[in-house]
């Protein structure tokens, strides 16, 4: 135990596992972009009345948020999601060309009880589109998360599907009052259970036919009977209108109507959905159509999805989908016994045919390399000594395997672009 | 001006300025990595100890750096520069691999006044060599320096040598006690002006006589002049062999020895260097050989450098070497009356070539989808209508010549890919 230590609930990433990460993220980024999904970043920190707006989510998380006062004295937040920034930068740049597509991954925090899987510094990808309130750009978030996780190599997803509406719906026509407690004694059916979310909704002040009801209707997974229950025609088209858009991109298999899913934050109003993939939350997202008003924007449709990155990374390795490697060295350049200057040379050679290469700069002798190389597991070594220097030869060594192949320098090229 | 604002000092990045970042952060990032350092990440928060430990840099900066508690009172900061968390890191973990080499571009916040190209928010992008006493590890990160701004396509830039130990032996030579307090005053040479700086001296209750001793030795930049001022050979030595290593990289027409550096944190412990463009500086480093073992670690040498990416960014801009593109959109599919499915099957074809591409999702006319694709600056649009379908055909049109290509449905491949 050293002194410091990094903070409850956050990390350190050596290189095994960020190689790991910055694959998956590289995966993600590219697939945002040939969706053509546009990057944005936005401050680690906003304004604390920004991130503590009632409506804006911040009342259901607010006891999570990092706070602080810089020397001004201004209240400020770490960030808890990606979704508020981005509804106040749409609210802050009215003119940005509709519908605003744009993607970003980055680090969000929340002062939650730490567990597996679960930090208190931890990575979001998300894809949001603004400005467009057509059930195709709910279908669009989706496809694009299926395209991703497919990508990934994860095909045992599913995505479950709500409407906030409708569960509202259906709440009013039974005579309830105070829809969003129950939103939120709902929320916690997979991580308290049924019998506690009945408690709580009894403590809420229902009689048990009510939550006997309620708990029959979050149940229902066949449209007709969730029609005849909430009886709200328009809600049902807009659900089932996405499952069939989704259709046409060849993902509805992934698809699940269910009424249980009413998510967490405030600010969703209209569908809703959450990726789970074997047993855990990789994902989730809907519709928030009023954020960016509450914001001081222009009122503006909204409808976006939201990867945990912990959470995908984690269930990739248990799947042994992530390559282990400990450095992005590919060749390391054996020196012995001469000049410095032809192991630079040959590094620049290299490196301008995009091969990850080093050489020892502390001095080393032959074995003490090779131990260095054998730590860190680079793939190839390429012998430097006196002997290839004059015979203008390269020798490389697969380490793997051991086997060697000597050739002459200038057919080293032809050699290399083979790795 | 809307609701909310970004907190003072920092910004938000939209699509145009966020595509330069990435172009720049990406080649940062391949040549770090074609360099075979690896990639770590560490918390944006550290202990409120560790970032103000006196000799760890916190002295100097304990001022800048944001402070607050979690909701278990725990004392914490942001991190205020990625030198002081790889240190803990390698505390933390004696058995990495040495040297280790890695690099990490990330942000760091201080709590400065902010200005022309400085915010509280800011990136920096680092690469240090850890466990290598030579100076061949020195003249390493600065030659990944110049390999990276020659790619970036910046090469007028300077990079100014010193060694602390040089200006060090210097002042005791003369008789001076507080060798920190009188660093302090140097490093603000190039912000305050010889003469304030005299000032300070004088008030640090320095003889004139000193004071002009001290003035004349930081302007020398001859070794000769240096090494009888200083009397100190080895480190003399130390850094003229840095700048012959330079040499054997093809960087040494970079380099000018400048004893008027001597950088603000204290942790550096010998040669220190700093990197100007365009006259401002725009990365710095050295070596610090205390700070792993001050963090409860074993001692180790290190030596690193660190780019600020905002002032590499800012000088690129002005120098026009960065693209002007509103999005990452190649090509947007017009669709005009047919079934959407004929533009997702295109647009899958599309991705799966590598193609960044969209199409209407919100059902708009011809028209206003070309406001779109002109408002976004899209290069291409390929025009899918009734016609297309019945003919096979893709019509692709350039957006900036308004060329139009007409082909087969089967020769599309090849138009596509010739773009």
């Amino acid at each position: 135990m050293t002194k410091f230590q990094t903070p409850r609930g956050t990390r350190d990433f050596l290189p095994e596992t960020m190689i790991k990460r910055q694959k998956v993220l590289d995966t993600l980024r590219s697939i945002f972009e040939k969706w053509g999904f546009d990057p944005v970043e936005t401050p680690a920190f906003e304004d604390w009345s920004l991130l503590a707006a009632k409506a804006g989510g911040g009342d259901a998380i607010r006891d999570e948020i990092y706070y602080f006062r810089d020397k001004s004295n201004r209240e400020l937040g770490l960030r808890f999601d990606l979704t508020v920034p981005l509804a106040r930068v749409v609210a802050n740049n009215p003119n940005l060309p509709k519908p605003f597509k744009r993607y970003h991954i980055g680090r969000v925090w929340r002062y939650d009880r730490p567990g597996t899987g679960r930090y208190r510094e931890f990575w979001q990808a998300d894809v949001d589109i603004i400005g467009s309130a057509g059930h195709r750009a709910d279908a669009e978030v989706l496809a694009i998360a299926c395209d991703a996780l497919e990508k990934l190599g994860l095909v045992d997803f599913r995505i479950r599907l709500s409407s906030r509406k409708l569960v509202e719906s259906f709440l009013r026509n039974i005579g309830v009052k105070d829809i969003s407690a129950v939103f939120r004694s709902i929320d916690k059916l997979e991580k308290i259970g049924e019998n506690n979310v009945a408690k709580e909704l009894k403590d809420k002040g229902l009689q048990q036919a009510k939550v006997e009801e309620i708990l029959g209707f979050i149940k229902l997974k066949n449209v007709k009977d969730i029609e005849a229950a909430a009886k709200d025609r328009e809600a049902v088209n807009e659900i089932t209108d996405i499952v069939n858009i989704l259709g046409e991109y060849g993902y509805s298999k992934y698809a699940l109507i269910d009424m249980s899913l009413v998510r967490g934050l405030d600010y969703y109003t209209a569908c809703v959905f959450e990726i789970s993939c074997s047993g855990m939350s990789i994902g989730g997202g809907g519709r928030y159509d009023k954020l960016i008003e509450l914001f001081g924007g222009k009122p503006t449709p909204a409808a976006g999805i939201s990867f945990g990155v912990e959470r995908v990374l984690e269930i990739m390795e248990a799947k042994k989908l992530l390559d282990e490697k400990k450095t992005v060295t590919k060749i390391f350049i054996a020196c012995i016994g001469i000049d410095m200057k032809n192991a630079i040379d040959l590094a620049r050679k290299l490196r301008k045919a995009g091969i990850e290469c080093e050489f020892d700069i502390a001095g080393r002798n032959i074995r003490k390399q090779l131990d260095y190389v054998n730590a860190k597991g680079i793939p190839y070594v390429i012998f430097l000594g006196p002997k290839e220097l004059e015979k203008k030869t390269i020798k490389l060594r697969n380490m793997k395997t051991g086997k060697e192949e000597e050739v002459n320098t200038k057919d080293a090229d032809s050699l290399i672009s083979s790795l």
